[in-house]
C-alpha cells in the first residue's frame, strides 16, 4: 500500500480532508478538533507514520516552487491551478515564480530557490540553454521540468508529444479536404515554437502537403496580440484553407482577422489551435484546438515530484503524455 | 527618500535588476559579480542598508503568500501575475495558495500560514464569515485584504468599487437607449455578488429603470458554465434590450447565448461585463466591461504589505480604486 493511500484512507475514516491528514501527521498547525480525529483514526487504521520519512523530513522547507514563464497564458493558469492543489494536498506549500520569456529567468531561478529555500521545483521553462542544463545538473533538490531535457540530465521530465498533436491537426484538415494549411507558430528559439515548427513541416512532407515559405509565419510572442500582425501577414501573403496555430491565443488571433477580412471559418477557411483552453470553448466559432495534455502533465510533474521528495531514488523518470484533438465548429465540428 | 527609491537608484546604477539589489542588500544568494557590482554602487551612492531594517528581518521567512479563490477566472490570474512580480521585485518569494470558494478556504489557510511559513499574507476570498474576521483581528502577521473588511478590523485593505462600477455601466447603456436591462449575478452569498447586485439595484433605481425579479438570474458561480444556463434563463423569462453581467466569463456566456437565439449583439441586445479581463477583447463582437482596476488593486495590496514589512505602523488603510468603463463592440463601441 502505497503512502498516498494509506493517507487517503485515514482521512476518510476521520471524515477530513487528506492535506488535514498530512498536516496533522507531519506536525504542522491543525484545530485540536481535526489532531485528535486523525489521530484516532490512524490508531484505528493501525497507521504509524514512517520514523524514517518523518526523520528525512527534519530540516525540510515543506516547499515546492512551480517556475512559469508567463502567467497570462491560460495554459499557464490551468498548471498553475492543478500543481498548486496538488502540492497543497501533498501537504506542501507552493511557492510560485514568474521568470519571464528566456533562459536568464529560470537561471536565476535556480540559483536563488534550489537553496534553501525549497525542498524539490518544478520548472516549466520555454528556453532551455546549455547554462540551465549545467544548473540542472548540478541541483541540490529534486527537480522535475515539464518539457524536454537532454537524455543524460538526471531529472524526472513530463513532456507533451507536440509532434504527434500538430500530426493530429494536419490529419484530421486534410480529411476535411484542406489542402493548403498555413501555420502560425511563435517564436522558434522556445521548446514548444521549435517542436511544433518541426511537426508542421514533418506532418506535411509525410501527408504530402505543401509547405512554401509564404504558408508559415512566426509572430513574436505567443500571445493574442501578437497573433493579430502574424495573422494579417499570412493572408496578406497567401490563400490557406486552413490555418494551424501554435496555441490558443494565436488561434482567436486568426479568427478575429478572418472575420476582419471577411473570410468564414469553417467554410472558407479552417482554424485549429493548441493547448485547448477554457478559451477554445468560448469563442464563436469554437475554436478546434489539440489537448496536449497540460492538466495531465502538471500533475504529473507534481506527482512524481512529491515521490522523491518520498524518498524514491530511481533513475530518471521521462514521461510523455499524449495528446487528443477536440474538434469544435472552427473546422467542422459541432459546436 | 524611500526606501524602494533608494534601492531604484543603486540598481540603475549598478545596471542591475531591482530584485538583484535586494538580494544583495538582504544577504541572499547572488552571483559574485553581480554582489560586487552592487556592493560598489551602493557604495558610490553612499547608501548604507539600514541596519534597524535588517535586524527586522532576522528570523523572517521573506515569504509572502497570496490566497486566491479561483486561479481559472482571468481576473485572478492578472492579480496573481502583478503579485508575483511585485513581491519578487521586493525582494520576497510568493507562496500562492488556492482556498477555493468559501470561507473555510481562507479560514484554514489563516491558521496554516499565519503561523512561521509567511512575514505576510495577501487574502483575496469572496466570502467574508465572522470567523475570518475573528481570525484577521488575532493576526501574528501583516495581512492585506483586497476587498472588504468591516472598519474596525486592523487589517489594511484594497477593494474595488463595484457599487460605481455598475452605476458607470448603467448609465452608459442608458445613454444608448437601453431601458430594460438584465442583470446576470453570480453567488450573492459572496463579496463581489452582494456588491453589484446593491449596485444594479441603486443604479437602477437611481436611473429611473425597471428592475422586474424577471430581469435578474443568478448564475451559480462566476465561471462561463454557469453563465450559459443563467443567461437562457434571462432569455426565457423576458425581452432585454441589454445584459449587464457581474464578469467578462459570464459576459461571454450571454455573448455566445445570444447568438444561439439569433439575436444581434448589440443590435438587438448590448452586452456589459466586468473585469476587463484580456478575455472582452478576444471575443467577437469585442465585449464592453467595466474595468474594475484589478492590476491595479493588485499592485496597491503588494506595496502595502511590502511598506508594512519595511516597518510602517500607522493605521489601517482603505483604499478603494476607482472603476472605468471601456466601451466595445457589444455596447456599441468600435472595436
Amino acid at each position: 500500500m502505497t503512502k498516498k493511500s494509506t493517507i487517503a484512507l485515514v482521512a476518510q475514516h476521520a471524515g477530513v480532508s487528506v492535506a488535514s491528514v498530512s498536516r496533522v501527521l507531519n506536525g504542522l498547525p491543525a484545530s485540536p478538533a481535526i489532531t485528535e480525529r486523525v489521530q484516532a483514526s490512524a490508531a484505528a487504521l493501525g497507521y504509524a507514520p514512517d520514523a524514517s520519512a518523518r526523520r528525512l523530513r527534519v530540516g525540510r522547507t515543506e516547499q515546492i516552487a512551480f517556475a512559469v514563464a508567463d502567467l497570462g497564458n491560460p495554459v499557464y493558469t490551468a498548471m498553475t491551478r492543478t500543481i498548486t492543489e496538488e502540492v497543497q494536498e501533498g501537504g506542501f506549500r507552493l511557492l510560485l515564480a514568474s521568470t519571464g520569456q528566456g533562459a536568464d529567468g529560470p537561471l536565476g531561478l535556480l540559483t536563488d530557490l534550489d537553496g534553501s529555500f525549497v525542498d524539490g521545483l518544478i520548472l516549466s521553462p520555454l528556453q532551455v540553454d546549455e547554462r540551465v542544463v549545467e544548473r540542472l545538473r548540478g541541483r541540490r533538490h529534486p527537480i522535475v521540468v515539464i518539457g524536454s531535457v537532454p537524455d543524460d540530465v538526471p531529472v524526472d521530465s513530463v513532456r507533451a508529444d507536440s509532434m504527434t498533436g500538430v500530426r493530429l491537426a494536419l490529419e484530421h484538415l486534410v480529411a476535411q479536404g484542406r489542402r493548403r494549411i498555413a501555420f502560425v507558430n511563435g517564436p522558434v528559439d522556445t521548446v514548444p515554437g521549435a517542436a511544433r515548427l518541426a511537426g508542421y513541416v514533418r506532418g506535411c512532407d509525410a501527408l504530402g502537403l505543401v509547405t512554401h515559405q509564404e504558408l508559415q509565419v512566426v509572430a513574436d510572442d505567443f500571445t493574442y496580440e501578437a497573433g493579430l500582425p502574424a495573422a494579417r501577414r499570412v493572408l496578406d501573403q497567401c490563400v490557406p484553407d486552413a490555418i494551424l496555430c501554435a496555441n490558443d491565443l494565436l488561434g482567436v488571433a486568426a479568427l478575429n482577422v478572418l472575420r476582419e477580412r471577411g473570410l468564414r471559418v469553417p467554410e472558407d477557411v479552417a482554424v485549429v489551435g493548441m493547448d485547448d483552453t477554457d478559451l477554445a470553448g468560448m469563442t464563436r466559432p469554437a475554436l478546434t484546438s489539440v489537448d496536449l495534455g497540460s492538466i495531465e502533465r502538471a500533475r504529473r510533474a507534481a506527482q512524481l515530484l512529491l515521490r522523491r521528495l518520498g524518498g524514491f531514488d530511481g533513475p530518471p523518470e521521462r514521461v510523455v503524455v499524449e495528446p487528443t484533438l477536440r474538434v469544435r465548429a472552427s473546422s467542422g465540428g459541432a459546436a
